[in-house]
Parts: C-alpha cells; sequence; structure tokens
C-alpha cells in the first residue's frame, strides 16, 4: 500500500477518488462475519460502489449473491460473472425487456409493491424469476403498507398462478434509519421491523413455497444493531467505504472510512482563512450534513507519516460549485498551504461521490473502474 | 422537432435529460443579440453543456471563442476545432504540462489570482499566452482583492519581463449574483463591478499592451443587467438551458427553460398523494430550492397537446436519493399516473443534471454526447 502522505507525489493532478483498499476489505469481512453470526445471508449492495474490480474484493471474500439499484446495474455484474441478483427497487415497467433477458441469463429477483406493475411483469416472463414484496415500514419512499394485506394476497395469489412468478418474500428498506440521529433510534426501528415483518411472515405463509425471506439492510442499521436473526437476508451497500454521513450517524469510527478525494489547490486565502480546491459538485456531489452547526460538503484529513489518514474536523469543505469547493481552516493551518498542493477530503456521501468522480483509484495506486453508463 | 407530450413513444426507458434544440438555439441567439449591441465580445461558458454536439449550435452562431473551466474540457473542444479557449479558473499547477500544450496548440488565456501560481507557470512557458489576473468582486471564491494593486502590479511586471505571458485584462466571476434574489440587486451588483473594474483598468492600463480587456459573466447578470458596454466580453453559460434556480431569481421566463427530465414512474402511492421516479440524485444533482417554503429538487412539467412543456408547479420533487426520487402531486392529478408513465421535471440546475444524467438526447430525438472524462 502506498501510504497516503505519498500520493501526492503519485501523480495526482486532479480530483480522485483514493479507495483505501485495506479498510474496505476489513469493511466487507466485518459485516460478512456479522451476517454470519446472525445467520443471514450477506447480499451486499452494489450501487455504491458500482465497480466490477471492487465487486471482485467481495468475490474473494466468499460473496456469490448481490444486490443492484437498477436493470442497467445489473447488466454490467452480470457481464464479470455474478449470477444471483437482486434489483431492488421497484420494477421499471420500460425496462421489462431487458428484466426478462436478465432472468433467463441468471437467477433474478426482483421487487414490486403494486398489483398493476406486478400484472404487467408475469405477463411476458418466460423464466422463473424471484418477487419480494417491498414494504413501507416507515421510510415513505416505495413499498406496501403492512396494512393492504388484502392486496398482497391478491398479488400472492397472481404468482401462484402464474408458473414463473416465484414469491420469495419480503423486501424493506428501513431508510429511516439514516433520519434517526443516534443509535437508540436506529435499534428501535429495527425491532419495530422485525415486528411487522414477522406478523406478515406468518400471515402469508401458505403462499410460499420455502420459508418467506425477510431481506433488510441499510448500512446504519446493519452496522449498529445487534440482533438481525430475525431476517434472513442484509443488503447493506455503503458500509464499505462509509463516510461522513454514517461517521455523523453512529454507524463507523473515523478510522473505517476507507475513501477519501484528493483535490489540488488552485487558490489560497489568508485574509479569510480559506482554500479554494480543484474538487466541486462533480466529485463530490452537493450532499452535505450539518457539522457543529455548519452545512459542509465535507471535512478535511491529514495524512500522518506512518501512512493513516485522520479526520480533521477543523478543515471544513463549506461552499461548492461546478467544479471548485472553499475550505475553511483556522488560520494556523493556512501557512502550510499553496497553491499546488494536494489536499485530502472525506466526502459527506461516498455512493454519490464515486458516482460523480471521473478518477478512483486504490491505495495501491492502481486505476479502479466504475461503470459510467 | 418532436412534441415533448409524444416522447415517451420514443424509447425513453429510463432518466433522460430532453434538451429543447430550438429554445436552446433561441436562447444562444438572444444573449449573442445583446453582447452585440452592447459592444462586447460573447464567449460563451462551455462548461453548463460539456459536448462538443452543443458546441456547434454555438458556432452556427457565429461563436469562434469560448470559456471552460477546466484543463480537460478544453483539451475536449480543441478536438473539436476551437482554437479560442479562455480556461475560467485559477490554474491548476499540477496540470501545467497540459497548459504548456494547449498553449502551443491554439489561442489559451488562463486566469491567475496569486503571484506564486503566475511565477509557476512562468517557468516553463514558451508560448504567447494570455494571462488574465482574476478579481474577487464579492463573491468571496477566487479572484485577488481590488485593494491588492501593489500586488497586481508586480504580477504585471513580472508578466512585462517574461515574452510569453500576456496581460490581458481582468476576469471577474460575480457569483454572488446567485445569491441576490431579485433583479434589482443583481443591478446593483454590476454598477459596483463596473466601478471597481473601471478603477483597476485606469490604475493599471501601461501595464497592458492593448486597452485592458475585462471579460464577467454569470448567467444572472448577463441576462438581466441592461447595460454591459463597460465590459469587453461576457462569458455566460447556464443561460442556454436556464432552469428552476435561474427562473426563481428572475434570469429567465418559464418557457424559455431548454431541459427538461423524462422519467419513469415507478411507483404511486395514492395515501399521500406521493409518486416515485426512477430519476434520482445521479441524474438531477442534488441542487435544491427553496420553493414556496418547500425544498424542491425539481418541479413537474406537463406536455401540451400543442408540444409546448409547461411548469406545473405543483408537482414538486420533494425528496430525492441516489437513483430514485419523490414527488408530491394534489390528489386530482394522482389518479392519470400509473407506473410505466413517462413524468417530465424542470431541474433546480441544468449545468449539475447534464454533467450527471448518462442519456440525453435533443428534442429531434437525437442522442447528444456529452464529454464523461
Amino acid at each position: 500500500m502506498i501510504p497516503f502522505h505519498e500520493f501526492s507525489s503519485h501523480n495526482i493532478v486532479k480530483p480522485t477518488l483514493i479507495i483505501h483498499k485495506e479498510k474496505a476489505i476489513a469493511n466487507i469481512h466485518k459485516m460478512h462475519l456479522k451476517a454470519q453470526s446472525n445467520g443471514v445471508l450477506f447480499r451486499p449492495h452494489f450501487k455504491t460502489h458500482q465497480s466490477q474490480t471492487i465487486g471482485r474484493w467481495f468475490r474473494d471474500e466468499g460473496c456469490s449473491a448481490i444486490a443492484v439499484s437498477s436493470v442497467d446495474m445489473a447488466v454490467y455484474f452480470v457481464a464479470d460473472g455474478w449470477k444471483d441478483i437482486t434489483i431492488t427497487t421497484p420494477i421499471n415497467l420500460l425496462q421489462l425487456d431487458q428484466i426478462y433477458n436478465l432472468a433467463s441469463e441468471i437467477q433474478l429477483n426482483v421487487v414490486v409493491d403494486n398489483m398493476f406493475s406486478l400484472s404487467q411483469l408475469a405477463k411476458g416472463l418466460n423464466t422463473s424469476t424471484g418477487i419480494f414484496i417491498k414494504i413501507d415500514t416507515g421510510s415513505r419512499r416505495c413499498g406496501m403498507l403492512p396494512s393492504m394485506i388484502e392486496e398482497m394476497k391478491a398479488m400472492c395469489n397472481l404468482m401462484k398462478e402464474n408458473c414463473y412468478t416465484h414469491f420469495e418474500g419480503f423486501l424493506i428498506h428501513s431508510g429511516h434509519t439514516y433520519r434517526a440521529e443516534v443509535k437508540e433510534k436506529i435499534t428501535q426501528i429495527y425491532e419495530t421491523d422485525k415486528i411487522i415483518l414477522t406478523e406478515l411472515k406468518s400471515r402469508l405463509s401458505q403462499y410460499c413455497e420455502h420459508d418467506i425471506i425477510i431481506s433488510t439492510g441499510d448500512t446504519p442499521g446493519c452496522s449498529v444493531v445487534d440482533d438481525l436473526s430475525w431476517a434472513d437476508e442484509i443488503r447493506p451497500g455503503n458500509f464499505i467505504f462509509y463516510d461522513l454521513f454514517q461517521w455523523q450517524v453512529g454507524s463507523c469510527k473515523a478510522e473505517d472510512m476507507a475513501c477519501v478525494m484528493a483535490c489540488p489547490v488552485v487558490g489560497v486565502y489568508p485574509q479569510r482563512n480559506e482554500v479554494v480546491i480543484y474538487g466541486g459538485a462533480v466529485h463530490f456531489s452537493k450532499d452535505r450534513l450539518l457539522f457543529n452547526g455548519t452545512e459542509v460538503y465535507g471535512l478535511s484529513a491529514f495524512p500522518e507519516s506512518n501512512g493513516k489518514m485522520n479526520i480533521n474536523e477543523q478543515g471544513k469543505l463549506i461552499r461548492i460549485w461546478q467544479e471548485h469547493g472553499l475550505l475553511s481552516f483556522p488560520s494556523e493551518l493556512m501557512k502550510s498551504i499553496s497553491p499546488g498542493d494536494i489536499l485530502f477530503v472525506f466526502p459527506v456521501h461516498s455512493c454519490l461521490a464515486i458516482d460523480a468522480v471521473r478518477n478512483v483509484i486504490s491505495s495501491e495506486g492502481h486505476e479502479i473502474n466504475v461503470i459510467k453508463y
């Protein structure tokens, strides 16, 4: 591994996301162990990294089942040999042909949350496909309310009548853990999920050829909740890198964050203790968080001589434009910064940063290919 | 042109930004006329579209000088025959070799705002290169304060001594017009700019071989301020498409907005009057604005049978995730929306949307290539 403090000399000339491979693999391993100890399948969500290269790190860990969030993403990972994929967002009826193709190639699971979409899907299917009903346990994004039991039964009946639609179980994404702020609230959300899903499972068990599968998994929940054994599989994604948001919500420690943006300094303004970097919304995204009362798009990281990268809460990315960002620093740190330096910044949201940025390298200095549709 | 209401049948199956070519060309023409009537050079900023195809629409209008915001963007447009380019952000010292190469190929102008960067640049230059000093007239992003006259003179002396660095003038980006909220404030900002720049011009005129060039140009200012004749060139970018932000600040009318995102509906939730679309932060970006007290990432557009696309302020994109977004609608509009439909949404910030989204087509149905570095 290249020590982070040596990266400025490794031909970084523009905004570059550095993936700390050792930390990422440690995060994968830790989550895999947690799944095993809970007796649940580990089905990592690949929307976070969107990279065949990084996908292989999971394969090396022993994973063979994955989750993605679009048909295109599924196609991309099928091309690298993945054969058991769940598309976790409600099916896009405008891509049914591609879904039918995928279903004929691999073990495909799709998600529905209404009768109309299910019946449209069922019409043209001619290969066995796993179907999950998405349940809204409180995030109010997608999913059927737990009370819609009669509609669920009707959907299960439709699946029974069609020889290709296999009712697999319930899928939830408790995205409201992202707004939970403290660990205790995340645990409470999972307690509620457990009650809701256990009840649904018992009420619809006769419609499933096997035990109904409960699929859950957002990174805050999977990171902080100890008991996941009531579920059958977990699908966290962000945990491979974590980020400032996850750190703030308590999902990880600062040292678990496995990606950092390296950005050239283009302007230094000592009269206002601010630095402008080449690195903006098209690299970090515009995701932000409230940090000690200040809205930030990132926090600076300082490499230590031992190769570690520690968070420096005093360097705040407080404004961001298309290509550039503005960091504020205490005056004593300003003296050491000049145009042409590389500054390191932890992103608020690693999923969006790796999607936005053009250059991604591993801590070994290798380029990492990320899907750019 | 394909009427917008027919687009759903034109093979749109995933989030797609539709560029209304006629409106975009009308916006270009209008701004060009304004530049001409003010006697200033029209140097459009190509960071907004980042597309060789769209760049040619400007060439057809008669433009030959352009602005970009990164070295890579300059290289991309040089490849399509552009020969007079200003990189408007302070030079990135880590890309000096590429800057030297560009300077040997085309008429290149770069921007500096400190002696250190200028002297580093000058060391290796071996072709004539235009240099603009960036002035901070109030945006507090990059640039020298107008009071730093002695440092500017020292920089001008350095440029005089070096036979390749040609002092061209002052470049400003009054980005604080974006926070001005009302037209009157934008006009006030330009009045102040005029006073500052006229003063600087007179004080440093002896350092320039020709009349000092004053380069200005943000979209709000160039759109609403009538008198731009005190400048020598304008560099607006966003005006080609405009967007909800520009509409809100008063830069354009709703009918001037020349791009709209087409998104498949994947979920309909009548109990909460909400619709989930395939279309999220990786398509719209996470830029947002406060609209009638609600934070929105977009507003819905409804195609009319005459082919026009009108803004519908009642459909609000109020939540957004990586791949998906949530629109709220009045209940009477909910009835007409089903999974598999295409909804149209005006983005808050067109520059970031076109950068983020993968699929861009013109209103003629042609794919538009956008740089993906």
